[in-house]
This record gives C-alpha cells, structure tokens and sequence, in this order.
C-alpha cells in the first residue's frame, strides 16, 4: 500500500521529554533498536497516525516504548531543521512533564531496546537532535519554577520545607541559601502549615507543610514571581 | 508529479497572528480567494515547502499574502485536531508577532483577495479554526504582559507615561488606574526618566520616558511579575 499527494509533504513525528525526580533531576530514555542511529539513546517519540492528534500521539508512543502511563505532557515546541533525521524530511513536536521517578517503572517495547532514567548531567550522546529538544526542555522548565507553584504531584500530601527546597534545588540545578529560600516560599502564599511535625526521625523533628490547594491552584493560573 | 509515501502523512501549514498595536488591538486577516472557506477571512498562512523549516515559512507566507515583512514571528502552538480542515489532515504550526501597526501597510496577494486588520472586539467569522488560534495568541500576548517588558520597538524613542499606560491597556484590554500603574510601571526598573518634557501640546506638558536599553534586555531574560 502506498500514499500519493500532489506536493512533498515532511513525515510529521512526536517527542516526549520526561524529567523524573528523584536524589537528582532525571529524564527518560530509550535505546533505539532500528536504524537511524540504531543502538543510540533517545527520546520516547515517534510518527503522528492518522487518526489521532498530536497529544494523543504522544501519549501512545510514550507508553509504547516505556511502558509509563497516566503523564501530563505538555507541547513544548516544534523542531523543524531540515537535516534533523538522515532518513528525510521529518518534523517533529515535542512534549514534556514532570513525574515523580518512583511512581514510573519503565519497561521498554516496539522500537525500543531499553528504557531508562538518566541524570540530566551525565547524559549519553543522544541520537538526531535530541540534545537541542533536551535543552529546550530544561530551559521551560526551569523558567516556569520562576512563575508557578510546583511540587503538587511530586512531594507527599505533608512534607517539610527541607523537602520543599530539595526539589527547587534538583530542578534549578543548584543550592539554595536555606534561611532565604524558606522566608521566600512563605510569602508566596501556597503552603500551608501543619500543627504536626515529621515522625520517626533520628534528628530533632521538623515542622510540616501541605500545599494550599485553593491558593496553589490559583496561583496556576495567574502565576507570580519567585526568583530563587 | 506525484509524491509516495509508505504511510499516510498529514500536510502541514503554518498560521501567522499578526498584532497590531493602534488605537485599539487589531490582527492582520486574509479574505481567503480559493476553496474552502472561499471569501472568508482567515490568519495569513500555507502549506510548508521542503526546502524551508516552520520560521522560514511563516516569514514566506506571511509576506506572500499581506506584503507584510521585518516581523519578530515567535513560534506559538502546533493544532492538530482531526477535522480542523474540510479537505483532509492539515496540522498546523501558529506564529504570533506584535508589531506597531503603522509600520505596516498591507498588500494582498497570492491566495489572499484582500488582505486588512481588524479589531479584535470586531471580528468576522474566521475559517477552519482560526478563532481557536487567535484565542491562544491573544492568552499569550496578555499572558507575556505579566512577566517581561514590552513596547520597546511599539513605542516612540521618548514616550509619556500615558502612552505607555494606553499600550498596556489595548493589550490588556482593560481600563487601568492612573496613580496605580505609574506607581508599580515606575518600580520595575525599566524606565529611564528624561529631563524633558512634550513640546507643543495644548494641555500641560507631561514627562518624558525611555526605556533604560540595559535593564530592559536584562529583564526580558530575567522575567518578573507585573500584575495590572
């Protein structure tokens, strides 16, 4: 079977850039089992049906090739180079999301050998593009910390601010001055302490916090500034 | 001449929302010359071309039907619902600029009968799903106003307070509070305050502004929240 059209059309394809949280900042990888770049780590992706849409696409070939499921992936941008894959023409739309790392086993399937989580600041060489969609990525990410809560699928329902400043610290890539970043996540108004403190703990226990989830879904929505 | 293909591929467009700042917040339509949608206003775009990636084809369409040309296209969003084209799958990639309306003259041409800008509050009824384009653009923009200066190439090089204010206030789309803008814009750190005021105005001569180039770049990278 084969498809004709009156003009040369691109092959129009997905990519999924998922960060795992974990000790560090993490992203999921596979290792290509078929030509180009056979052997090579990538991004989860592949070609766009027919009779889906883009985020649908993406969806599918996520779970295809890792097995991870039930991710919020959002469309980050759309790469068109034109020597982005030695095959042809091929135009692809990446997507990202944030997950928390042990609630992801991945298991690898189709066009992939493997499936695995890798620190973000010790990647393998990444086939096509990749390491551009990657970059992209990181640079959102990072810059929506600035402007939105985060942290409501990836902490505990109670944790404590050291917890808290863990993940910004993951996430930005750097550590955080503790007395600052406790007095600036205070003001921003989405925390909400708890008259309980942590349990079971050799140390002297710390206080814990849920998130506001009136003021944090509001703050979503209209965001604000935290420079960190 | 015919083009084959293993798999069915959809073809792929780029859409331009073009704002144009004046009294009001206008966009740059299309009267569309060629089924479907024949007669209808529409977002200047077409078909990609092998030979060029998304931006170039943006910049190519954009100025092919409206003459429209030295435009800052900032990639939007990639649509891609089934149906969103009565003839078959187009996915399409959407570009939005600002730019300052005088600076433009427009020229139709190609698929494009007429080419003119329309009030936002004022607009006929758009082709294939070109209002669900210019909603996210219009998100974007005023979502944008928030977190970085703008108005840099919109603006005189000297500008009153009022100017500015009035430029907010057609993005936004809202009255805003005299005292209270000029107290939070003043406090941004973008304005440089000039020992100068109008020449030749009948009522009494206001301030002049520029914007101090510096912290205006250095914010644009940085980010901060603005809340009008």
């Amino acid at each position: 079977m084969s498809f004709h059209y009156q003009y040369a059309r691109p092959a129009l394809a997905v990519d999924c850039v998922v960060f795992g949280l974990d000790e560090d900042l993490q992203v999921l990888l596979i290792q290509r089992d078929i030509p180009p770049f056979e052997g090579r780590w990538a991004l989860p992706g592949g070609f766009v049906r027919m009779d889906e849409t883009l985020d649908e696409a993406a969806k599918r070939e996520l779970e295809e090739e890792t097995g991870v499921t039930r991710v919020y992936l959002e469309q980050l941008y759309t790469f068109s180079e034109l020597d982005r894959d030695p095959r042809e023409r091929v135009v692809s739309v990446a997507y990202y999301a944030l997950v928390k790392l042990s609630d992801h086993r991945v298991k690898a399937a189709t066009d992939a050998r493997e499936a695995a989580w890798f620190s973000v600041i010790d990647l393998p060489k990444l086939a096509f593009d990749h390491d551009r969609v990657l970059a992209t990525a990181l640079a959102r990410l990072k810059g929506n910390v600035t402007y939105k809560p985060i942290g409501f699928e990836l902490l505990p329902p109670k944790f404590t601010l050291s917890q808290l400043q863990r993940m910004y610290e993951v996430i930005l890539e750097k550590e955080l001055d503790k007395r600052n970043f406790r007095k600036k996540v205070l003001t921003m108004g989405f925390l909400e302490e708890l008259d309980e403190v942590e349990q079971d703990v050799a140390h002297r226990a710390a206080r814990l916090y849920r998130f506001d989830k009136k003021q944090y879904h509001e703050l979503m929505k209209q965001g604000f500034h935290f420079e960190l």
